[in-house]
């Protein structure tokens, strides 16, 4: 492969370039494919370069306990790796009988967002269960699950829609969803993280947001030293780029 | 959809067909992915029709402690099934913390056959894990999976046996081995049954062969009522046709 | 203990004979203990040569929510070997938490069989619960515990008929059903396999079949090498002589 | 059976009686079979009237990790019953990934006491590990079990000594251990509750005592109202007597 | 290493003393806070020296299935140590997914105890659940537990006679429940065993008594030599005496 | 109940006031109790208005395997609420045999945090583990057990430091570390929320920071509509104000 002129400007050093020779506020490739299996109401495999998820939205009548009789909805969330999306093999969790702490962290942020894009009362009492499935991971995993996420859930809304017993009360789409990765990668603001970054990043952040600007979720960590209010601010300036893009894609996708 | 021949003689009773209008005798088309993932050392993704498993084979260096300086290797399997591979929402066993009987059992029988494919001796202290996880389900999930874990096992000694620190000792592979199901269904012999026939059928059957005709297991059980040598017979005699076609495949396969 | 004429032939090479000193062909003594303990509706004790096995029926009301309302029965087994039944002593399955692959497998085995043997339908919405909990082992555990279990399962049934609440809708028993072990053995079919030929055989096959001689689940496994068709049928014979001794001693226990 | 002479009080209504028309200080038959099994150190049946307890004694080299390198031995106890032991089926412990609280509280009263009878400095580094598993249950249970454990070890022991490698250190045997319940039934003190005493009683206390007439362990609970000094005092004699004959049992079943 | 005062003392036999300077009978100093939190119906922190445990009453409507319909109600207890509330840190028993032997047996001698306490029929179906939580141990946690867990549990029931719906059929309380230790320490019984005793003591007892003398638990074990009639009768009285201050202490805090 | 000032102004709209009557701006009250026990290294209860966690900082010698020999050391966290802290009882999680995901995500933000404050190069190959047990909450639970944490974690340091053996390698301490929650209530910013609050909250955020106003951490979630960029700002304004008063307490604290 002949390199490109990022590269070249990487090897004179005068251009301090990220590992994958992207720009900081640069996206790797992502693909949205619908209808990826056939059983799900809604069914999507969503690439952000190499990290690849399976995103499916299953429909049931009847909600949990808690709602039942209230005339609400509800949608959660479940996460998994297969074992070997990784460099190196993870035990099952299933053998191991435990989701891990960073499972159960992830799956109720995929959870909590897609709740907040919806209405759940208009939704009438049905349980939308996403399932997000990583076959291949290369860094951003649990942004990429939502952004999948949310278009497996429109299309199952779309389903309930026309299910003339599903009871829904209107609309339940409140707000386009979408998640991506910032962080501080040698001294620098960058967007969408790939594992080659994600693993030595200062800072990591995830934001998810609306289509139209609004934070659903902010959570950024210093892993190496504490960050700084502009460094802050830089990030959530990349992140708006980003969103924005996958706003786009994501329309795109359902528009097919 | 106009409908074919065979339905049409169906319709007309002269021809009792099999709910895809399939001969008796017909597999389903088989398709055989390989890297189909970037990680593991062999990685396969297999389809009998709607059926479609990925399985991946994971090269550690070491076995469990039974095995500690015993000179041999290991062979072991994993099989898991995406929630929504199926037609209703499975509750995944990760967050149930436990492994279903039919999991245990089909993850046993993939081990168990595989390893009857290689001289453990000549692995070396070696250990490898097949992975098999379902992503669509229709029939036959154990049968693809044994076959496609085949050729992810053979690409992965290829990876072992460049590695000059494998210490493997000559080449373990001493049988080709693949699977596939036969049934008694609507009181005909059928080769290779798909859901709608294997949730009907009187008897289910199981085999694994080599490719030169021994059997590795046989595993034939009455769903309805009891079923004679003769019935016996003719599954074994349809399991060689489909063990023949399946072993050609992933001859094909390999040789690309 | 003075040796018998098969191990002197044996000494000689002119007969080549299984460490017990049987024929190829022939069963360990067999024992059936009805009403073993005082408690369960069904209790039988069962001996194959050294292999001990307790098999209790237990009847209860209601089924299990799959079939409420649906006017049938059903059987459930579960298996278990007390820690120090074998060799050396395994674990507790109790303490462990966990049951192993091996009982999962044993239990849904035995289960299976003898819903075979029933009409659920019936049997109106009872439970039957077997239990076979093995007390000494010496090879062909499973073999002997669907053997005494069948006999526990009649004698539960007949308590039940007596029971003018019980429900029942005629009499459930379809089928006679009983369980024996062949192997191939230093190149040998033989039948009812102990533990010293069991933990040597190339082939391990475990055969159930009614009375009348059709099969209720055939599983055969190769240990070393391939088997071949000729093998398979070989053993299948052993079987079919294995299973009419057998049944027979189970009429003449239920008859006393 | 023709009825005793208490039975004939008892209908009189001269002699208020227990319901198995025993004398307050009547022991069950208590009968000890050594040897009940084949593959244990010490194995031995216990039957305390209807209640039969397999108790078996295993021996392994090697102590947990606490007493690694102390020159010094241990005892365990577990403690299980079959699912069918009771009257109506208790669900199975390894199948609940569990075990009760009661199950719990009974093996670390079994292990503490058969420690109690040993110096486990002359066992060597040794574990001892005591199964007791009910087959039948009819009240009494962990006394039996402790009573019958008591005899297994015994013969574990004796195993131990003839072999040269066991590395004991003289004789750890110190006391003489067996266990008996007794309780206040009717407002009376009486020995050896059975089921029928036992569900019913206003105080429950096992006793665990040396064959001197040292105690171990002392456990009374009011089930009912609470007990006086008085009723505490007539239990624990009827307990001495109850011990003395255990005692007389165990050595002669020794001696055999 | 130069003996103390009182070791000379206590060689001399003029004053054979406790570690912490406590004449045999001596209690620790108690202390009952009313009201520690204030979430709980009954909520109380005591004190028995450095032992400190916050024992709740929590009151909610119903009673578990097996009461159900009955018009009785019930009394559980549970039992905890916060990880460093002991000399070195003990696994957190939530992570460990799993409570130990130990905690099952303590939290069922509080349930039983408190039960024993209490009409349960006059409390109606309500149940009170006792929770125990050790901040700091110094032994005696049992005793201590029980001994706070019944100001609190007075106090919840207070609340429940004020709640009009509560649904109690006159005054539950039946006996007022104190719980302390003794033990054989250094050849002599001791009242109230603090850890340098308890760790060492050749025989331990806990016992739960009535505020009138009656016993509603003894539990006494032989750690070193088994002990004697006497000796257990030593120890009984001993415990009178404790309980009569404990009864004393809680009729004083319930006053306040 | 008759209205107070506050409400009434508030119902006025002249002063729309916190439940608690507080400024916007107002943390609750805040206490820190050093040596709160007696056993653990570092030892704090801290209090933000009514709710009350303790912080012990517990020293071991090692560290997890993946850090052997690499001469570092570990902090971790595990956190969890008294049944009754909360105003009605939750199931205690060691009894239900597992963490809940809300517990899970807690412990490792409190991990990640105090690992942050540190160097673990110059703490050597010790490990501290910090317990965050809730005995009251009242809302800002995790916020709570950090800013204790902290202060637990640098009285076990200093321990360490006098501890010869320690093998510490200078002063580990890299950064003062508080945390606070702020959130939107009414459309207002508002800082330290309690649960009266925090229940009702548009958007909710913990904030993690240096004494010297570097972020550790941000997490902050829409519960209700999306919040905008000026939102964010209003909030990081507020916890940088409540950041610096409790990092003024804490340093208080360990100065006396």
């Amino acid at each position: 492969m002949s390199s490109s002129i990022s590269e070249q400007l990487n090897n004179l050093g005068l251009n301090k370039l990220r590992p994958s020779g992207r720009q900081p506020d640069q996206m790797r490739p992502v693909k949205i494919t619908r209808n990826f299996t056939c059983h799900a109401e809604g069914s999507v495999l969503i690439e952000f370069g190499n990290t690849k998820v399976i995103c499916t939205a299953s429909v049931e009548r009847g909600v949990p306990r808690f709602l039942r009789g209230s005339g609400s909805g509800w949608v959660t969330a479940e996460y998994g790796m297969l074992p070997r999306s990784t460099n190196s093999r993870n035990g099952r969790e299933a053998a191991r009988g435990k989701q891990s702490g960073r499972t159960t962290e992830i799956q109720r942020l995929i959870g909590r967002s897609l709740r907040a894009a919806l209405d759940l009362k208009k939704l009438g009492e049905n349980t939308i269960t996403i399932d997000c499935d990583v076959i291949q991971a290369d860094g951003g995993t649990r942004t990429a699950s939502i952004t999948g996420a949310y278009v497996a859930l429109v299309d199952a809304i779309n389903v309930l829609k026309q299910d003339k017993n599903g009871a829904m009360k209107g609309n339940p789409l409140k707000h386009e969803i979408a998640a991506v990765s910032v962080g501080i990668y040698e001294g620098e603001a960058v967007l969408d993280l790939d594992y080659a970054e994600d693993s030595k990043a200062e800072t990591d952040m995830n934001v998810i947001m609306t289509g139209t600007g609004g934070f659903i979720e902010v959570q950024g960590t210093a892993e190496g030293a504490p960050y700084s209010q502009e460094e802050l601010n830089k990030m959530l300036d990349l992140a708006q780029k980003g969103i924005k893009e996958l706003s786009g894609l994501q329309k795109k996708a359902l528009a097919e």
